[in-house]
């Protein structure tokens, strides 16, 4: 996969390099380049101006990204992502989605805004969340690195994404690691028990109590195992 | 306000000295601070082990959370947040919450997961959203950004916040800067008029719209004025 990112700040994406990120360039399965839009400005390096009928901040100008854009892009037709409040919601199925593709660019805008024609450039506008940033850069981090973990052999273990919270569907049963007592606290017998099947269906039962009290809207087109409507048929007893 | 983050990659945080975090610092209103629990292991830094009952992946052990959590944090009553898939997923109200708290602490865990007691220690778990990260310092740093920028002073003006998206309850309207006409795509009419009145109506029905169009949701629980209504209803004619 080769991914490119448009920002004013390219070195606050250093932190990349120590995740997954930089074990996907070592195996060679990614090519990821930073890419200053302000070298691309005309007039003295001129990135923002004021807003056409008046407001508060500074726009993001067109020319430069478009310029950048151009000088990047030569025969691939990317994926080319907006990082934006108003976009679609980022989540697992998106990352899984944005993996597949074989070219990726990120713009990373600024919280003051941008001049719209930047849109027609855009293929995917997309938003972290509800909430406010100062800026694209975090966002596109924390997207690049939910979407390169996904590329086949990036991790180790194929199965090492299949406990992911999300990946299955429900979310993580409770576990525990050495010591067995720590102030206090002790492991549950059944993890103890060495009994297998006990272990597999207490972690199943965890899994669905802890989202039926905490996500019941990731029950609503969860596909249940028999074995699966059971248990969840139990628990829902005991809660009445 | 005071911040301290654990966690295993305190070089991470690099980025935020770039961003608002390192503005708030400057201007006295923040303090910050990165420990690597990983010190504070007994046994040769030993951070994490294998889950009891057997599975995939090492766990974050107890130890070195705990005694680095009791090393920061003394006479002080902090939110403990811990970054969590299953947590309560962060948004704007949240920011706005955590941006209250005179101490935040924020504990980094990995995707592979940590032993259950660590919860002992925690008042918030946050999830950033509904996707798989390495490990949590990107959503920690994310949750930094838009809650410090909230904090009185850090921004000058305390106007600029009043235009964000999410601030407001609508998705921001189009903006447009120099020049007027770019690559055959020219600023709309009314933005060029330089009558005040028109413009902030354009602006205000261009947000309905568009909030209308990809975030119905928002307007669910949305405080309409009586402008608002009016316009809303001429919006959702046309629409008919």
């Amino acid at each position: 996969m080769k991914i490119d990112i448009l920002t004013l700040f390219p070195e606050m994406f250093a932190p990349l390099e120590h995740s997954i990120v930089g074990k996907a360039k070592e195996k060679g399965l990614l090519d990821i380049s930073y890419h200053n839009f302000r070298e691309y400005a005309e007039k003295a390096r001129h990135v923002d101006d004021e807003p056409y009928g008046g407001g508060q901040g500074m726009l993001l100008r067109a020319q430069p990204i478009f310029d950048a854009y151009e000088a990047i892009v030569k025969n691939s037709q990317p994926r080319v992502i907006l990082l934006d409040p108003a976009g679609k919601t980022f989540d697992q199925a998106y990352a899984e989605d944005l993996a597949q593709a074989e070219h990726l660019v990120f713009i990373c805008g600024h919280y003051e805004g941008y001049d719209e024609r930047i849109k027609t450039l855009i293929t995917d506008e997309i938003s972290l969340g509800d909430f406010v940033l100062t800026g694209g850069e975090l966002a596109a981090m924390t997207m690049v690195d939910a979407t390169v973990r996904l590329i086949p052999e990036v991790i180790g273990k194929e199965a090492s994404h299949q406990d992911d919270s999300f990946s299955s569907g429900l979310l993580e049963y409770p576990q525990y690691t050495r010591p067995y007592e720590y102030r206090g606290m002790v492991v549950p017998d059944v993890l103890m028990s060495g009994h297998h099947e006990n272990i597999r269906k207490w972690r199943l039962e965890q899994s669905l109590r802890k989202t039926l009290e905490r996500r019941p809207d990731l029950l609503e087109n969860y596909e249940f195992t028999e074995e699966e409507a059971q248990i969840f048929q139990k628990i829902k007893g005991d809660i009445e």
